[in-house]
């Protein structure tokens, strides 16, 4: 019988453990800050009418440049962007794997803001860069002050700042990002996954691409698009960004298939978007009904809220299991994030919240445990 | 207007360009090795009856270890294998990448035997690993000696070998797979994309495997399968190699889309290989009227021929792309890379090989560029 340790991978993996939550099937998934709600069925019909004149085609190689799902991204982004400012690729973590492809690697150092995306690091030290860290302050929010502390400090390449942030839903203004890219000469890619959720009319990064070809905004169809089993993730840059993408992304990344039901699901746009006002309002019920039963919870722009107050998060993660809700143990002392759901999910959640309160009355925060 | 070298790219970026052919629509495409066959209309029909299920739920993320999809290769390749010893990517360069970010990365030594696939490199070198190379003997095939003393001389901690070979068609036998694997201690990928292609009855280095956890068997079904659309790579190795690459996938890398088309074609699996052996006609074809014609071929055990004896490859690469022929100018001297085709369109290079020839007669080849 062979073990790992028994091959010859890469020392700095030895001992390490694959990322991933457990994918049981349960009735109320609440751990991966999906969108409940099933794609449309006018957009599956649309879907499977493209598809069956793809579908014989697909002996030959896709669309090396995707050019057309990148004309329908432009499209669905507005900001005056074009085709040429758009990239795409297996999910935002292959986007972001390809960035730090081409502006990180061996010798250079990627900052990040904790607690935030985990795949971030992991993603940064796979292109063989240095990961650094730097606190947020209170509420997990970032200021002017605190990034451009941490940049003079860390003297980083590149800057990841999330907003909203994962797992704190903690939004960051263009303010602040500006102020990151004004401080030095390396790129900041800004990670707006969950961006569709903030509240209508909040300034996305985008506003900031125009004559500033060092910032990168990257964006995902897997959260408020609700295709998170179709993989699209893409970003938006100065044309350039995507010029040096192109040095480094495997050659025909993105299946025909693929393209074809982003494109579709694309013209479905509003269609696609149309339960995310419903789940802002399960996010805020989440909230306010912790709140009130003494849990403190993070201000949040995203899909899922993060609730402080378990004095043990992987005991309540349990309780929730057996209830067969499944919620995320981050990691943070005394938190667990919950996906805002459907509002049958949502009451399942905050029923169970109401037991486990009974037998375990939520405890203050430890300033220094939450910000850690 | 910025251009490429503004950014902050890695300084070993610098200069460089992407890897790709050119992707203009032509009559007849021989230049990156596809099943020229479209995907037979009952497969079509059996994956639209799936797709018609699995598009409503692609609000969720997918299987992330693809048990089912895995389970289906494992029965197409046969020899004993199960689902823990299958892997799969976006075609087989997100395989290899993986494979190399697992055993390569920075301080390691990729050894390869060029000409082959000219992506090894890129995807070793995109690890952090340093890529070494050692030649092929007469006709570009390896021996039990020349792999023995590359591997004497460069000490890798992995070793590549291509076979059939691409772009050169070599096939390379299990005894001198073997004698790499005995004479370190490092990892030896095997690329059997091209294998299918073989004369029924070749061994493949699926038969190595048993006891043997350091070897890596890749294959794809971009190639014989007729499925270059839908980017589906895999690899059969020992269950704990399958551990070493799930340290560094990326979650969640393949689709719920993906894995059920590719679920339907390995299903159908002798209708989708149902031209491999027309295919092997049209190839021993053009080797066979380029040799009466004068060119030197090498043996190939694959769907395309390398065929030497072109005074100036480039010119001859332009001559038959005015004929609407596109063909492979892979940097070999006096050497063009042809796939095989449908018989039209292999009759519709012949002639125009012919007609070539007698505006520019094969040059005899150089044994020193040829091994070049």
């Amino acid at each position: 019988m062979t073990r790992l340790d028994d091959l010859p991978i890469r020392d700095d993996l030895r001992g390490k453990e694959p990322y991933g939550e457990p994918m049981d099937p349960v009735l109320v998934p609440l751990n991966v800050n999906e969108n409940p709600f099933p794609v449309p069925a006018a957009v599956v019909r649309d879907m499977l009418t493209e598809l069956e004149s793809v579908l014989p085609t697909l002996n030959r190689y896709p669309d090396r440049e995707f050019l057309e799902l990148r004309e329908h991204l432009a499209d669905y982004l507005g900001h005056g962007l074009v085709r040429d400012q758009l990239w795409a690729a297996n999910g935002s973590n292959e986007v972001l794997q390809q960035l730090f492809l081409a502006f990180a690697g061996p010798g250079r150092r990627v900052l990040g803001f904790p607690p935030s995306y985990s795949m971030h690091p992991e993603l940064a030290r796979g292109s063989g860069a240095d990961w650094v860290e730097a606190p947020r302050g209170q509420d997990y929010e970032l200021t002017e002050q605190l990034v451009v502390d941490a940049i003079t400090e860390h003297k980083p390449d590149v800057v990841v700042i999330c907003t909203p942030n994962n797992p704190t839903g903690t939004a960051t203004s263009n303010d602040v990002i500006l102020a990151a890219h004004d401080a030095f000469d390396g790129m900041v890619i800004v990670d707006e996954a969950y961006v569709e959720f903030a509240e209508p009319g909040t300034p996305s990064a985008l506003d900031l691409l125009p004559g500033r070809p060092r910032v990168v905004v990257s964006r995902t169809m897997s959260k408020a698009f609700a295709f998170a089993g179709a993989r699209l993730g893409y970003f938006a840059a100065d044309a350039t960004v995507v010029d040096a993408v192109r040095l480094v992304r495997l050659p025909y990344h993105l299946s025909a298939v693929t393209q074809v039901v982003a494109k579709v699901a694309l013209r479905h746009a509003p269609n696609m978007l149309d339960e995310v006002a419903a789940l802002r309002t399960e996010r805020d019920r989440i909230a306010s009904r912790a709140s009130e039963l003494g849990y403190r919870v993070a201000p949040s722009e995203a899909n899922f809220v993060l609730i402080h107050g378990f004095a043990a998060p992987r005991q309540a993660f349990e309780f929730f299991l057996a209830r067969d809700i499944l919620v995320r143990d981050i990691g943070i002392p005394t938190a667990l994030r919950v996906s805002a759901g459907t509002p049958e999910q949502t009451d399942a959640f905050l029923d169970a919240l109401e037991d486990y309160t009974k037998s375990a009355a939520p405890v203050p925060p430890s300033e220094r445990e939450d910000t850690k």
